[in-house]
């Protein structure tokens, strides 16, 4: 069951001019399922990623990053479900390409401007015959309209789509964002890998892209974890078609540049956030906030340590108030010269631990309370600076280890 | 369920001469329990120390560190479980220190004299009067045949007691090595802490002993990993009475020296798998062995990150062969040079994955067959070196999430 996540409203999920989507049922890996989903964009579209940082990252990933630091206009983007084509060497990489060349051919435009996208089991070879036969189906299916069937088609044990949808005003026009995402661990290896695609139909100077994706990824995707395990296909994907007629965007920090920003940031945050919700097992979204750091990196290895940890997890779906697992956690996250008697925890609104120790007026019926909600907010206060930083988790579940235990069976 | 551990048998355990210990039920936390534990060291004895690098360290570890580095030999310690005296504060440590007062006066010695050690509750005030109240009977009970009895005397929800012993000659002759050790998850902040306490008679430089401890975890505590969580109470102690009449070890480096290190090292070693045998949930013992990298440091991250993935460890508890889990652990765990096509996986002599991708030869029924067995070795071949390290761990299983969810209530 996700945390406080249903599936989008069609209706409320605007089309970007400028991007049309096709999705088929190709059987990579079983029949009778949406697994092909094919983006077309118009020709002048600025395109940006970000990926994953795992050294054992897929062929598919490999060709995007080649792909984008080509000259040519990326024009398509084709994304299969039920396999990831990681761990499978020069074979994989001469699959991923065939992949592109299939399309681009249907496309007339050459294989360096599709990006490849694959997520499923690891270290089996992709079945390329499959998915080029399912091309023309997808093809035949392109429709602005399609943002909805897109989150759909690249669902593997994702339980909801997401997908979210915002208009916001920049330049003097009503400009769109609208994205899809998918994921439910961060590496679920037989149906791994996060996806992240975001659209937007402003007008922002091509080379702000690659730019845009990292900050963009930096205030969403890369705040969420379920497991801290990261997969080999990760990938998160910025779209500029530029139909929107505003005056083009050539510095973020402008304010048309902090206005769109401002808006994609919101989609992404929620499509990050839509992930952990719908975690494998998850029963309680929990925000992990930590202030009072020297740097905002501090805080970030604090917030990790926190969201990694097991036995923090573990309190949190047993709603069990165990807040010592909290307080180990900060001191094992690895500040050599943290001093415990600056450290403050809240849990919510409940004051629990004073410079390192417990607070002498904090109940255990107050950490009771807390720990039963389905959102909680876990604040540490360092007590050595100005910095802090945000983390997404969810709690650790019984449901987890059947899912990963299980799932093959 | 332990994974292959059975209870000492307490004619197998050797006692160390100048080693004297009595245990004690003070009701701490429960009644009608083992819980207060006094070693009775004799004057001369040399004792080094290892403690936890949480920066939320407990009270008794500071005071240990601190009566380590007096000028006063350590002739006794002090051990109890129902709770841990961390997150504790100011308060906290003046509990500690009475502890060590109360056995002083008792013991006719100066407090600095004492090592106190406590394991269980987290942010709980520690019950000192009930501690000064059993120590009279603890101390009436010493006898150096009590090293089973002590191994029982330290259990929180460990299942099985965890002792061994052994003889080596060094230097003409016999010398005794007998250790003691609990701890179920690197931490469990209800019954928390890992403990280690090693004695030997051999007659080595003091001097000799913080760094013997510091050699001793290395090869033992610092390579074992349950849940990743480290304990705020984590110690392991080595004490050395000088009683066995070999002529005195002045470096490690000697003869003598490795005779006496590799006797102690397969104690210690024995006692730190037999907390991963005894993990919670436990049903499999894997020992992930990574070879072929530049520095031990980095072959040491890799195994770690594979030893501590949620997913592998499912994946281990389900017997299922699923291992791209493995190859994508490797990939995230930090080296950022790693070049994929360079590595080999192998689980016990099936050789999974030849230069990045899957060997060709491999057949999953290999995988599955050894997944099945109990005691597992995972190695990866980096292809980048010749350094190497080990590092023992076990699968996470419903019993894990069940422990650490259900505990308190």
């Amino acid at each position: 069951m996700p945390v406080n996540l249903t599936a989008p409203d069609a209706a409320a999920l605007f089309p970007v001019p400028g991007v049309r989507i096709g999705v088929a049922e190709a059987g990579v890996r079983k029949a009778n399922r949406k697994d092909l989903t094919v983006f077309l964009l118009d020709e002048g579209s600025a395109v940006g990623g970000v990926f994953t940082q795992n050294r054992f990252c897929a062929a598919p990933v490999q060709l995007c990053r080649d792909h984008l630091q080509s000259n040519y206009g990326i024009r398509a983007m084709v994304i299969n479900t039920g396999n990831a084509n990681a761990g499978t060497g020069q074979d994989g990489l001469a699959r991923a390409r065939s992949t592109c060349v299939a399309l681009a051919q249907a496309l007339n435009i050459v294989p360096e401007q599709v990006l490849p996208f694959s997520t499923g089991v690891i270290m089996e070879p992709l079945p390329v015959e499959r998915i080029q036969a399912g091309l023309p189906a997808a093809l035949a299916d392109a429709s602005d309209a399609h943002w909805g069937k897109a989150a759909e088609g690249i669902m593997t044990t994702d339980t909801v789509p997401k997908a979210f949808s915002q208009r916001a005003q920049v330049g003097g026009k009503t400009v769109t964002v609208t994205g899809i995402s998918k994921g439910a661990g961060m590496i679920r290896p037989n149906m791994a890998t996060m996806l992240g695609f975001l659209a937007t139909d402003a007008c922002i100077a091509p080379a702000l892209l690659a730019p845009l994706a990292r900050q963009l990824a930096e205030a969403s995707f890369n705040r969420v974890t379920i497991d801290g395990d990261t997969s080999t296909n990760d990938s998160f994907v910025v779209i500029a078609t530029q139909k929107a007629g505003n005056a083009e965007i050539t510095t973020l920090d402008s304010a048309d540049g902090q206005a769109l920003l401002s808006a994609m940031t919101e989609v992404a945050r929620k499509l990050a956030q839509a992930i952990v919700r719908d975690g494998e097992g998850a029963t309680k979204f929990i925000t992990v906030r930590v202030e009072g750091g020297r740097t905002a990196d501090e805080c970030r290895q604090v917030a990790y340590a926190i969201a990694h940890s097991p036995l923090v997890k573990t309190a949190f779906f047993a709603s069990d108030p165990n807040l010592g697992r909290i307080l180990a956690a900060v001191g094992y996250a690895g500040i050599a010269d943290l001093d415990q008697t600056g450290i403050d925890l809240y849990l919510d609104d409940v004051h629990v631990a004073v410079k390192g120790g417990r607070n002498p007026s904090y109940q255990e019926a107050d950490g009771q309370r807390v720990m039963q909600q389905s959102e909680i907010t876990v604040r540490v206060v360092l007590g050595r600076g100005d910095a802090a930083d945000t983390v997404w988790t969810c709690d650790l579940s019984h449901d987890y280890v059947s899912i990963n235990a299980d799932y093959r069976s």
